[in-house]
């Protein structure tokens, strides 16, 4: 993929409804009629024109505004349309969860750095202390919210106000070994996202190179997924693999797996903040 | 890529003009007044909106025909377009020449009987006959045609009449080690591909496998391109590599390199003739 | 890999004994007091020193003969070793087993007829009939064996007899759609490589294309293993996978899939009938 | 690769020499008289044993000393050996040169910190001042070292000075944009690692993403390798590419590259500094 562009004037439609012929037509003529000028276009049918139709637009428009939504709203009930306006100025808000294991937050603070993620990291929040530091040098609050079985109602309760209070509206795992009550991911449905170290859905659960090394793979992989209810189910975003062979043990698997960790955990977000991931039940559609 | 469709009823829309507003909805608002259902569509612009617009339109359209181009002529007027149609039930016409050796000869092979090549392999010409036999066993007709340094000229124009015979509109090199005179290209623009192997622009020219050794690379490739006059240097389709090691003398290098030959040369040839490749300038678009 | 040398001084020894010091010492001065030279030589010692060692060297020999498996004993004894002694020029006879799905069967065929495949295939049998012509123009025999639940023990028993008088060593089930028997197992240990169309332990079982397009993956895989009792579970030989996305229906991920299982099981064969895959319990060690 | 072992106990032995039978019997005899038990062992011989024989031991030995090297001369001898021993617990002394870029340093103090690199990073020489600050947070020693074409001379021998003070053995470009003169590089012979742009050798030179995309290549790639006089044709150590398309443009291009940039230098230092790589002529044999 390219990158998505940057700027006052650039905004993104997304929508879903179900299929038939004339939506490309009148969504395309919208926005030729208010000047707009489709930069990147992509789109999906299911069931060869059968099923759902899925379309995500980049487009730039001097003195984009709110009211574009407005004025839409008879084509997207022409269409019954599922659908959504993102601007690219209105960047997304991420907190990060993560425990001991620092690689998939690196990997995201150096994106950051980079210019390379559109979006901002407001908060960290951790179980543990071992990446206060390493937090706060980049400029960025960090939160240790200590979690055993007792403590764990309020501890999310804490942490979903912590959340609010900073305006998050994307939460990233970054190798966060606790997993989150019902109760939580309502509170973010399609935006919590999960770097799970197999590649789903073999080895589902805790230690899955340990599985991987017991069971004798050769390839090795890492998945990025948004979390539902059911543990390493929800909707994958994102997955790939390492080569691995009999010299490998368990530490090398675990060495080697956070080197594509990082890597899918960090593209998916990527795709996320810039809106090219859609829901299409348990499954994704990715415009990357 | 999911596969193209076949079909009657299936009609591709090419297009590339200077970029502006309103083209999107020009054309998409042509195809649904005349009851085209847009199935697949894949668009690029260059330098962010202020260049060249490039799209490919998969749809269906009952009782499709060539009355469809003309109807089109004012809207292709309008925004200034090269276009054209092309229509999933007229098959192209393919010509594939070889040498010696048959791997990538046998993978067109293969992939046309196994129903995943949208195309007629009508012919297959060579300067030796050691495939005659397993050309003629698959039931499509083999010429042999000599070449040497006098008879060049002659052979060539032979060919030429071959294909015209055939009605011949794509030429594939299927690691035919003959040099193509600037006379017959001008017969075959944009249509004959070739299949180089090396990662070009590494190891242009002949004996790249030798070169690749005294180097001693670390990935071997293999490069499908559009040929052009300058030597190896036309517009790239298709590019993929291969792992290699010190182990790895020159013999195995070409053992190696035929298996991503034939896989490079296959997906060029499918997404040339489900016309997804488009050239701009010396480059190439494909709509994979 | 390099190719495994061929001819009729080239031997390969192979060996698995517990490990401690002295093994290497005693192995090569064996070897060189006997005139050999060895060619390639690959290790393995697991838990670091302290659980088993695993070797296979290649070496050339002048006049080499079994008189040599004789003169190794002691030493074999000395180190508690399972080993055995396999030879360049005896090559291993393939029975090939297949169903309706020709790609992975098309594909051993060339590489025997490219010289890849160091070994023969003596014989093909398949449930089907679809594939017989292909077989006999290459001058292999082919033989239907119908399968049917209350047929299943006739057939296993007329195969197992038709294995017998081909003297097979290797049976390589090449989309071989059919459940073998405990018994039919017993007669061929860690001598059935199977195929299976999925990146195992994902999608046990059948129809696993479909399972992957539920799950909606971003990567399809396939795996070649020995044939174990247990379903799908038997020690992976080796792995590959192939990027799909959401524009990919069951049908193009059967289409996509047959590529990386031609390859994948292609690379099995060859390295065992290279003498290069030693098993360690459930898992391989390949000396690729 | 599984990860070399560290501790006092841990030897490499180096070895090339012209190939004949006896040498591996000769070693490993040698090492099993004093005691030392092989944990990895790889070899090569070039021209299928007629050539150079090439080959590191791993092994460990209580009480290790320099004693065993005095002891191995007559072995050396015997077989013309080029040789050399490494002890695990005498680290590499690595220096890191870079320019304005911090992705490919970053990797590197990352892979430190995460213990995945056995050495020890003694400085940080750069030629802008803007990674002090990470670098001197890491609690390495940075040192600004201005290049212009008349002070070059000068500059270097300021480095090289540096360099002696800090008792390197290693140096490091990582994405460091001056040439090093000749004399410098006498200094380093086979201990000083680039890491090129591109995938070698293709695009030689300066700015090899704007010529990738000129050229329109569908994989771009990076290359480390030792720095020899000519520009960019040194030895490679390690290559990898990555796919692009026609949605990236020169800008695309550098930050994809980033990613495949630091993760084949710091594979090629890693190799370096564990030992596992041996010079060819302008090859290297890497025992990964």
């Amino acid at each position: 993929m390219s990158g998505s562009l940057a700027g006052q004037d650039i905004g993104r439609l997304l929508i879903s409804c179900p299929d038939r012929p004339g939506i490309v037509a009148g969504v395309s003529e919208f926005l030729f009629e208010r000047g707009a000028n489709i930069i990147h276009s992509d789109q999906h049918s299911t069931e060869q024109g059968q099923g759902t139709f899925f379309m995500r637009i980049e487009f730039s428009l001097p003195g984009l505004s709110a009211a574009l939504e407005q004025a839409f709203t008879p084509v997207a009930s022409r269409f019954q349309m599922q659908w959504r306006f993102a601007y690219a100025a209105q960047r997304k808000r991420l907190a990060i969860f993560v425990s001991r294991q620092e690689h998939a937050l690196l990997e995201l603070l150096w994106q950051r750095q980079a210019g390379d993620l559109q979006a901002d990291i407001v908060a960290v929040i951790s179980n543990h202390t071992n990446n206060a530091a390493l937090v706060e040098a980049a400029g960025i609050p960090f939160h240790h919210v200590q979690i055993s079985p007792d403590l764990k109602p309020a501890a999310e309760a804490f942490e979903l106000e912590l959340l609010d209070g900073y305006r998050v509206d994307t939460v990233v795992l970054a190798r966060y070994m606790q997993v989150l009550s019902s109760e939580f991911l309502a509170h973010y449905p399609a935006a919590i996202i999960n770097i799970h170290h197999s590649f789903l859905p073999a080895f589902v659960g805790s230690n899955p190179y340990q599985a991987a090394y017991v069971r004798g793979v050769k390839l090795i992989g890492a998945t990025a997924h948004y979390v539902s209810e059911e543990l390493d189910a929800g909707p994958i975003i994102e997955q790939a693999v390492q080569r691995v062979d009999h010299r490998h043990g368990p530490a090398d698997l675990r060495r080697l797996g956070r080197y594509i960790e990082r890597v899918v955990l960090a593209r998916a977000v990527t795709w996320h903040v810039e809106d090219r991931v859609l829901l299409h039940g348990n499954k994704t559609i990715v415009f990357a």
